[in-house]
């Protein structure tokens, strides 16, 4: 039974994303119900109170469409089509948006994207935390009603998001550089070392840190990509296309023995790489420690122990190991302010410690 | 003074990779002296006593040449011209070895590259047990004597290397692939999206994971990185002629609807990535464990005490952050006999912790 006194949302899809979207909006006092089109699914989310049982009926004010890319439309246009109410609010958390916002011309629809890890998986990963802090791009278009919009805004901040609004056509063509086309290269460059393997099984071992960072995301799930991939088809070919035309000029440039373009590409890729805005943090603030560590149990321990004992909050940590080594080294992001402590303390510890330039 | 007791190895270029030998042999019983082109550095050297200030004389039995590619072959000549000695033994840590091994015609004289980490850094961060575990590829020839490479893959055996033995020229072509390739496709990426973030600043907002892991090593020093692709020009040239026409048809297939293909290559790739060995360990003993965190001092070190306190090693560990965001998700690698050990702890100190699948 829906309770009169709290607002009523209805989820449609509950994977990791619109799980977590019931369990933040419950968080807030919406009462939330939901369907999926797997039978299996939905048993779990109910059993697990993820939403109730109860039907999308008129009481809904806001539905938020979470399945994939490909099936948002047709479900937006049928749910806005059986519910005239002027109140209702739908919008949705697909990662490609001009052609749904092409496709369903309606005033009470706001297409939206939470930017809160490209990898889907199940319900079981949902959390009712997921957006704190998460970019959730949404995608007005010149029907959309600024109350509507500043509804859905205010839902989304309640949630814990920054929400940000961009043309559906920018958003898409960002989303091609950003994460479609990047998924592409490291699934290229994984085959391209997969069939140099075949000959030469020391490849494997030569593949070094910068290797399996760019060839990471090659190991999601490949079945949710294609959908993605064709839904934003024209900006993912025309950004692929740019990039061809870059490699291009510096395969010729190796080729002529131009040292100048390629000293020049790489100077200004490593100044953008390193002005790319930090994930929790300015990374202005931050310094990098570098500690030798052993892969012992209690090393990882006596390092932060160490963090915490100084009140210094580390805000990235990382191990870079040696290939198959049994060591490595610990890259630490601390405020540059504490750096200095810190360093001071780890040493005292006996580790061999050094700040990155 | 050289001991006669001890025997005799010569440095020549003491960055990181060369002050790491020197103090590594020294560590196995090696008396070292060593030189650098740069006068601090060398002062440096001599007062943190990773190498003594003796030259290179006829006790010397091991020269190793740590100097950038373009300038071994020609230093390596010199020293084996200047000593006869049949029993000198002259080895490099290029990391690139055609051309050198080509222009180096000495049976006295052994390729080499250790595979510790591809960004360069000063003396500074040297360390003497910076081999243990790490791939040493050397590069022998026909005219290399069996016995002089039985030396010195007895020595970097002995300094804790795994040496495997390669082909000069198949090196080449696999870490144009395994390194340089994706060093250009990284600076590429980033300038692809530098160029439109100045039209489009939220990009930066929107660049998540995927886009940071595959442009992080963009951000390395680029001065070192010209030299090193114009030594391997062969190789990069053919590795990125390949890697382009890859692209090629994944734009063609996304242009003529070929889903298949598509699919196919993101399968293929996620089955490859998913193969690839690991870096300290072997991946299939392993299970991976999501914290959700906030971020404040003494979190990383609660979760990392109780993997102590349980005698729980934690092989790997990453803070995936939200975008902007105020907490995160540790990901931690484990051993998956003790993997639900450390779950039950953690859950029981309030942790929202899953098992990756």
């Amino acid at each position: 039974m829906t309770s009169p006194d709290r607002p009523r949302a209805y989820v449609i899809g509950l994977g990791l994303i619109g799980a977590s979207v019931a369990l933040a909006l419950a968080q807030v006092g919406w009462s939330v119900g939901g369907e999926d089109r797997d039978a299996d699914v939905l048993r779990a989310a109910l059993d697990a109170g993820v939403v109730d049982g109860e039907p999308l009926d008129d009481t809904t004010t806001l539905v938020v469409i979470a399945t994939p890319a490909s099936s948002v439309a047709a479900l937006a246009s049928e749910v806005l089509a059986r519910h005239d109410d002027e109140h209702l609010l739908v919008t949705d958390v697909a990662g490609v948006k001009g052609s749904i916002v092409a496709q369903v011309d309606d005033a009470r629809f706001v297409g939206g994207h939470p930017m809160a890890g490209s990898e889907q998986r199940g319900m079981a990963g949902a959390r009712a935390d997921m957006f704190r802090g998460c970019t959730w791009v949404l995608t007005p278009t010149a029907r959309t009603q600024p109350t509507t919009y500043g509804r859905l805004h205010g839902i989304l901040r309640d949630i814990g998001a920054n929400v940000v609004a961009v043309n559906a056509a920018d958003h898409d063509r960002l989303v091609a550089l950003a994460s479609h086309v990047p998924h592409l290269l490291a699934g290229a460059l994984m085959n391209e070392a997969a069939r140099a393997a075949e000959q030469d099984a020391v490849l494997l071992q030569l593949a070094a840190g910068g290797f399996r960072d760019m060839t990471r995301i090659a190991a999601g799930d490949p079945a949710i990509w294609p959908d993605v991939l064709f839904e934003n088809r024209a900006a993912v070919v025309q950004t692929l296309a740019s990039l061809e035309t870059r490699l291009g000029a510096l395969r010729t440039a190796l080729e002529i023995g131009d040292r100048a373009l390629i000293g020049e590409g790489l100077r200004t890729a490593s100044v953008a790489r390193r002005q790319l805005p930090g994930r929790a943090f300015n990374s202005e603030r931050l310094a990098y420690l570098r500690v030798a560590v052993s892969d012992q149990p209690g090393v990882l321990a006596s390092v932060t122990m160490a963090a915490s004992e100084l009140l210094v909050n580390i805000y990235d940590i990382e191990i870079a190991h040696g290939i198959e080594g049994v060591g490595g080294t610990l890259l630490l992001a601390v405020d540059a302010d504490q750096a200095a402590r810190l360093l001071e303390a780890l040493s005292k510890l006996g580790f061999a410690v050094g700040l990155e330039p």
